[in-house]
């Protein structure tokens, strides 16, 4: 099965010039889905985890059954002001500006093992503040695992000295 | 198993005097969460769906594992500007104001049987607009399911014709 025949260009979204992977087609298509987390229950196990960790709101849709597949617990990371009990945050570069990550603050013991789980590695500057987060909670992050890598950003250059492995180069 | 002792109650939040019943300790225990997407498995499969959509964040924590699960296909149901195609949206009621949802114009096709899932039944009003966008859609919501239903407050009068269940009620 070929994942890149699931996945939708779209022009000029989410700006000008810019042509944006979209990956509802590989979502919509129940085969396809379950292969795509049969995948990465198969890539990614080798990072040997305690919890899988995902941003909103698109690391969700594959962070969550990866870790019910994997028989592992789930760790939402989530904007500000959105999480209920007390959090830790990081801030961390985007392109333009910057942008903050919380995660409870019981939501990694420290020394626990997290495998990272995101639909694109783009600059790399979401994963980045997620492994800082990982981090200052005092967790261990034993690898980063996305659907695509986009590789002429180079954001796997941004985590150096961090495992990370994607099912899709584009 | 019961789920209410997975359950943490966060006072105060997201305002004084609210009790915010918070999922994270569910997600975090790897045997609780398996338990409750095959419990979902087992009690919303009987409303016979060709896909399941929720809505962003936290209906893709729960969404996302049981589409796997079933083996159906996935659909995001996401806040204004965030869905990269052509989109299709509603404008829905809540307590104070009022909220807009977007679904990919092709993603549900007519005819086709959708079950809608989120975390929390609680005004009805998030539901409720999750209902009028798969009709704007052409699709039939064949049923509703929730982790809880808050009973006090009665969403389950606003979804009335619509048959919906939930795991836990408090």
């Amino acid at each position: 099965m070929n994942l890149r025949d699931h996945i939708r260009d779209v022009p000029n979204f989410p700006k000008e010039g810019i042509v944006y992977f979209d990956i509802t087609p590989l979502l919509a298509d129940p085969k396809v889905f379950q292969y795509t987390i049969d995948m990465m229950a198969e890539r990614f196990s080798e990072y040997k985890a305690d919890k899988i960790a995902a941003a909103e709101a698109r690391g969700f849709i594959f962070g969550a059954p990866l870790a019910y597949k994997l028989g592992i617990g789930f760790v939402p990371i989530r904007k500000p002001g959105k999480l209920p009990y007390d959090t830790i945050s990081v801030s961390y570069d985007l392109e333009y500006g910057s942008d903050s990550l919380c995660m409870h603050v019981d939501a990694i013991a420290k020394g626990e093992n997290v495998l990272l789980i995101d639909d694109v590695l783009a600059t790399g500057g979401t994963a980045e503040g997620m492994v800082k987060l990982v981090e200052k909670a005092g967790g261990i992050v034993s690898g980063i695992g996305f659907l695509i890598e986009l590789g002429f950003l180079d954001g796997a250059g941004r985590l150096k000295g961090i495992a990370n492995s994607h099912l899709l180069k584009l």
